[in-house]
């Protein structure tokens, strides 16, 4: 088991044990500057999704490359990152008090630059109580829903909740935000572009009500990966609430763009993971040594990266084995032969592993902790 | 965020923060006494899989509860039972040479009583060299394929390697392994009956044809939880790997037994989570704090058990958050109410948490770490 980093910098990339997780350098770069200029381009700021890389050092990455703040879904998150020393977080999922009023405090202390959402009044009013308790003052959202039905208040009732937490000592209403996760992964384009303007626009018009009813609310964030060429379009839309795509994987690689119908090309696989055959003692597959518990089954097969000799197919074998078939002899298929590929759902997968290899011209330059990784509550 | 095992001892079960996982001390011990004696009864040694708990406090008590010695699937499991001074330790999955060569000799010479399983002549041949250069040796078993694919060798060819082996020098052939895990979930009973006989005869064959070329084997292990009481009918089986009855899921629940054809009820439950409430805005769901990563999606839904005034449903609804249905009003469900769950799949579902919540009489007693998670390598 590596413990430390040192022992594998300077190795070459299908030199590592398996199974572990790589980032490709210059793909993560690139990635990381064509949403920030897009972004930029479009006059609207960037708020990177953190739950998806796990990860403090990209999640500084990010703001040094011109993020407005980035963004966890989990209070746990929130406070590794602010241990790191990473600012500007706005947790984007609910807080539950008063079962988490303890922890949100101390963080809300420590961390001065914090946002959080609300979606229900008394909780709110919770937040406030304990906020004058403390003599402290945080930043909020309303957040509203976009149809998901998940979290969120409905449009129609949104306007009067935030008047009421526009009026709640201890809090500082900031303005509003709405995540239409329903719409991410819908293909073709074409068919993706109208559902995520319908759910933005419904909460613009709240963003534009409470400005109408003279509070000065600067923020409404929202969007994904998926949408971002078109939340980008959302006129009142401040920033944008982006996670995969520095990432990238199957499943988003394969909803298609408005460049190429098939395939989402804007972005590139930086995250890959490597598995190596543990038994060949069959025709037509080998088994490797990544099964549910590396590669989190969710969403599409995995794309086999390398070696690139022939087609390869991936597919789960248990909670430690993966099966990968082929056509014709094994080749020079044996024990240990590594292969390369983009997982199925990001997320999750990276949940799995404890550190990402940072690769550059072939070897290993850099590991980075995946410190979020478990912070689930 | 918990560090401590400390801070949450004493706690009602229901005031926990969430999502989080609780073993039930007593379901636990009546799991670990039944298999015991179940096992015990039919003249064969228990050999429990550390892959389903990943802890090595379950493993110790295993152990006391009399098991021959314990299972995991990665070297990297191994490596931190071994740490924590668990003996008698069977890897149940090659391990691949040269890749892992050092690590796993590091583990042979500070474990005395490890095993390992083989199914390739030229990787048998590279650990003999290994061992010898180390001047240590180490017991193996020959790992045949049931019929799975996944590893092993087939029964036909597995006399002769077995003879090779036992020629080795370094290595020490102890006896045969076979794991039917195609037939584990096979349901009902009496189609699961059929399958696992024929698999296990056929690796009861080569156990026979190596006895009777004058080799002194002495283990011949394989079995599951789903076939623990076929598996115990195999005349020459010394040892059964059974894993998920000491935690037991949904998927395993759901498979029928000899005695309820609908349940497989010998076991009971000892593995729940907790996961509360974090938005109720909708009419006939509530959305909570478990998600994809705190709940894997394998297997059949989750059961509820908590509370039990009325039906309730869980779904996923995303990576961070499920979505619970129900019937009729919200009645007193709220922000931060707490459900209980029996989860869909243990094995990847433990391994996405760090500690186990131990519960007797409601109360916490005890924080096991799940020291194994994320051991893939």
């Amino acid at each position: 088991m590596e413990k430390a980093g040192g022992e594998v910098v300077g190795k070459h990339r299908y030199e590592l044990d398996t199974p572990c997780l790589l980032i490709d350098a210059a793909r993560l770069k690139k990635n990381l500057r064509i949403m920030q200029e897009s972004v930029s381009g479009a006059v609207k700021e960037l708020r990177p999704h953190a739950k998806t890389h796990k990860c403090s050092t990209i999640a500084q990455l990010q703001l040094d490359a011109g993020a407005v703040g980035v963004c966890t879904a989990k209070l746990a998150e929130a406070e590794v990152l602010a241990r790191r020393g990473v600012e500007r977080i706005l947790i984007t999922g609910p807080v539950v008090l008063p079962l988490k009023g303890e922890r949100l405090l101390n963080l809300v202390e420590g961390c001065g630059s914090l946002m959080l959402v609300l979606d229900d009044l008394e909780q709110a009013s919770l937040l406030s109580s304990l906020c004058r308790e403390r003599g402290v003052r945080v930043d909020v959202l309303l957040d509203v829903d976009p149809g998901l039905g998940r979290t969120g208040v409905d449009p129609s009732s949104a306007k009067d909740m935030g008047m009421r937490l526009a009026d709640m000592p201890g809090l500082h209403l900031r303005g509003v935000q709405a995540y239409a996760g329903q719409v991410q992964h819908i293909s073709p384009y074409e068919e993706r572009r109208n559902g995520p303007l319908a759910c933005m626009n419904r909460a613009q018009e709240v963003f534009r009500a409470l400005r109408t009813a003279g509070l000065e609310v600067d923020v409404f964030t929202g969007g994904g990966t998926g949408t971002f060429d078109i939340d980008t379009g959302v006129k009142d839309l401040t920033d944008l609430q982006a996670g995969s795509y520095v990432l990238m994987d199957a499943e988003y690689r394969a909803i298609g763009s408005a460049l190429d119908r098939h395939r989402f090309i804007l972005f590139e696989p930086a995250l890959t993971m490597l598995t190596s055959v543990t038994s060949c003692n069959q025709e037509g597959w080998v088994t490797v040594d990544a099964g549910l518990k590396s590669l989190y089954r969710d969403g599409p097969q995995p794309q086999i990266l390398y070696p690139e000799d022939r087609p390869y197919a991936y597919d789960w074998f248990g909670d430690e084995y993966g099966k990968i078939s082929f056509e014709g002899e094994r080749g020079t298929l044996r024990h240990g032969s590594v292969f390369e590929l983009i997982v199925s759902h990001c997320d999750p997968t990276v949940n799995l592993f404890d550190r990402f290899h940072v690769v550059e011209n072939e070897r290993v330059v850099d590991v980075w902790p995946i410190d979020l990784r478990g912070m689930s509550s």
